[in-house]
């Protein structure tokens, strides 16, 4: 078993450190019951047979040398993988690979390090029309990934490439191309796939999209890109092992649960996170959809309407200081935010004393970049502290397979335990119905004739354009 | 002068709209004086030689005519152009070149088409040495963008570029790959320039930096990447023409800013900015700084405290349907959102009907990834409207050099509208000096002893680590 390597630091959240603002030693113990409670229906959720993505981190090593198996398969006949997935089937993947090969991967071809990973994970042709030209599409292969194999982008995704492939390279190459990554019996992937032989994965029923990063919906594309899938399982496993406890205090994901609903309950609707790493930006885009999309939610469990959710934002050091910290520093007492930092940068490069004389610039020789992130992000959050403006930081070793899949993990535990103290079911999305109903009937679906109607209703014209 | 072509849609604003929570048309008519007064204000300003943006798109011709000559030269010795800037120093070249090459610009070399741009926007070791990694020195320029020439991310990035380039290259062929972009007459790299002779820009001392875009500061990086800026700037000569006007509901800038400040007053402490297009998103970055460090005030204008400002949050249609949806359709009414939607995405794919027999697909087959994406734009903002959430939409023509330029200048004269109706100096940033000066205290530099104290003494030590 790993050893958990990722720390979270809550000191700015307390009353004794930052002042009134902040919690006092009575506010986290209020929380304690709350979150002992929570925990007990967590459990007795997971024992039930939900919250599926608990078990992720010890998943079969069959299963894990299927994947291994197919992306080697798959790296042997192409360089690039296309996800067509939206969403949870996308933003994990992204978040991983953006990690660990940087926000420039795409500035060098694939290399032997694995394949370069393209993510479509949206139907705007200008986008999706300028990535298919980028990749060779002889040397390159598809992951669908639809659970339900209905999703109006993604199959329209893969209605277009399977043309495209079969055209350039008949029906047979055009499959070998491609995976599935679908429910495990049912579904139009499914459907298609008993058809015409394509290689296929499923995904746990009990795992949701925004869940879904450490089953084949995120670990094959990794796989595929040469990450170390088994390595980020094994940190996630770090991790759960150390949330294990139901004490507040002990339980890094349950403190950070409390901590964000604590802030919430005192007018706190907004919850940035800001890692201190251009590479990180993707985990925070994939932190978004996993908090907004779980707790936003209209009614709690007992069905009164509640209308709640914090609102993440995706913010990064040291650039937002240059952007968002005015903000974060004098405006309206009304976000908690949650740092990233880096206790290692992997590499680092020294600042050379060119102008001795000139003070502003001579101070920086000697030292190095890396001396100098990590400064601001110390001086930055001891700023906002000083003005009673609450943080915590999430204190990551370095960044490798093992500290994502503990950041991953503890940050999905902390979701679903927010949804407990919150009282709202974090697993599902009732509200993006309307709007793909609506869509339907825009697009002319059987069925949604009704919807058709209800759009053209709702439709306000040019009535008021200036 | 060119016609202008972006439109605002404000119906979904609108109580008889989308009932209670919009907003009356005596909401509307009680907003216009505030607007008609801020406009004067502004008016003496502007002829009192402040709010320097408004006179870029006139700017002189010799000026652009010594930007492209200077595009030209480096063109001629180099393939990539590096920014060493952050935050206005580098958000608007962004998001221009993004929107115009596409957010998948760099999975490309440079082409005949111009430079390929890269922007060095993070201090973050792992990141900038990547970058370093990705261009070739011999064949990259340098353009290094700060008025005062004392950003401590950005004059790092220098002092390790410039040692690079001697090295490799002796002093004199590195001073031909550097461009200075900076303050008129003061500051450290002018007084570099006087003993080195490095090419040199001047930023009119009344533009800030997240005002910038249009000038120097914009125009040099996004005339070596190949971009139109005669059209650029001919889009905000069209825009600035169609604002002119004092009445709230004939000028696009000043209705986007009071329905902004008109909502934000009802509650709504949060504005999205959602384009449909994954070019537009670094767009909505460039927003996200402009609108935040010029509207989040702790004092306004009379002294008093007021700790104001709107949290912008960057999202994208339709990828965010499947992330933040559930959230702004369920969630607090504390967000307001303006899309950005194109009636021509410039390109387009169609969808062949490959499965006729599958409902969830046929309904795809011969409609074209374009007309998906516009559906689901008027889907979810009619959505939205059916359950009371406000929102507003820009209506793009397509993306070009001209649209992109209306749309700046359009936001940028909406937000010092903003700052006039909250009564607040949205030029200004008080709030991120004590960060830079911890940070200061921490790297040593002389003068910051203090803070190096203070520093100390905020800091709290490894007393709350789970």
């Amino acid at each position: 078993m790993a050893k958990r390597g990722v720390k979270l630091d809550y000191a700015y959240c307390l009353e004794e450190v930052i002042g009134a603002q902040g919690l006092s030693a009575q506010d986290i113990s209020g929380l304690a019951p709350q979150v002992a409670r929570a925990h007990q229906r967590l459990g007795e959720q997971h024992q039930g047979g939900e919250l599926g993505f608990m078990d992720l981190p010890g998943q079969s090593s069959e299963l894990l040398d299927a994947i291994l198996e197919q992306a080697a398969r798959l790296s042997s006949i192409a360089d690039d993988l296309v996800v067509l997935g939206i969403g949870g089937s996308a933003l994990g993947a992204t978040a991983v690979d953006m990690a660990l090969k940087g926000a420039l991967r795409y500035a060098q071809p694939a290399g032997p390090e694995g394949m370069r990973l393209f993510v479509a994970d949206n139907s705007d042709p200008r986008f999706f029309g300028a990535m298919l030209d980028r990749v060779d599409l002889e040397r390159t292969a598809f992951a669908v990934i639809s659970k339900s194999g209905s999703t109006a982008e993604t199959m329209s995704q893969f209605l277009v490439v399977k043309e495209l492939l079969e055209r350039r390279l008949g029906k047979k190459e055009a499959l070998r191309r491609l995976v599935f990554i679908t429910d495990p019996e049912k579904g139009n992937l499914r459907l298609i796939a008993k058809d015409e032989p394509v290689a296929i994965f499923g995904v746990p029923p009990n795992v949701g999209g925004r869940y879904s990063v450490l089953s084949p919906v995120g670990l094959l594309p990794l796989a595929c890109a040469g990450h170390d899938v088994q390595a980020l399982l094994e940190g996630a496993a770090a991790m759960a092992e150390a949330c294990k406890s139901p004490e507040l205090t002990k339980n890094p994901a349950y403190l950070l649960a409390a901590l964000n609903v604590g802030f919430y309950r005192r007018g706190r609707n907004i919850l940035v996170m800001m890692p201190y790493a251009t590479d990180l930006f993707g985990l925070a885009q994939w932190f978004a959809q996993l908090w907004a999309e779980s707790l936003g939610k209209a009614q709690a469990l007992d069905g009164s309407t509640v209308n709640v959710g914090q609102t993440p934002v995706a913010a990064m050091g040291a650039t937002d200081q240059h952007s968002q910290l005015q903000l974060y520093m004098e405006g309206p007492q009304d976000k908690l935010i949650m740092f990233l930092t880096l206790g290692n940068y992997g590499r680092d490069l020294s600042i050379p004393d060119l102008y001795p004389r000139i003070d502003a610039l001579s101070y920086l020789g000697g030292r190095s970049l890396a001396e100098l992130v990590q400064a601001e992000a110390r001086a930055t959050t001891a700023a906002l502290a000083s003005q009673g403006r609450p943080s915590y930081s999430l204190r990551l070793p370095g960044i490798s397979p093992e500290v994502l899949g503990e950041v991953i993990y503890l940050l999905e535990l902390a979701t679903v335990m927010a949804g407990g103290l919150l009282k709202i079911n974090p697993l599902d999305q009732p509200g993006v119905e309307l709007s793909k109903k609506l869509s339907y009937g825009l697009m002319g679906r059987k069925g949604f004739e009704q919807e058709a109607k209800q759009m053209e209703a709702l439709d306000a014209g040019d009535n008021y354009l200036v």
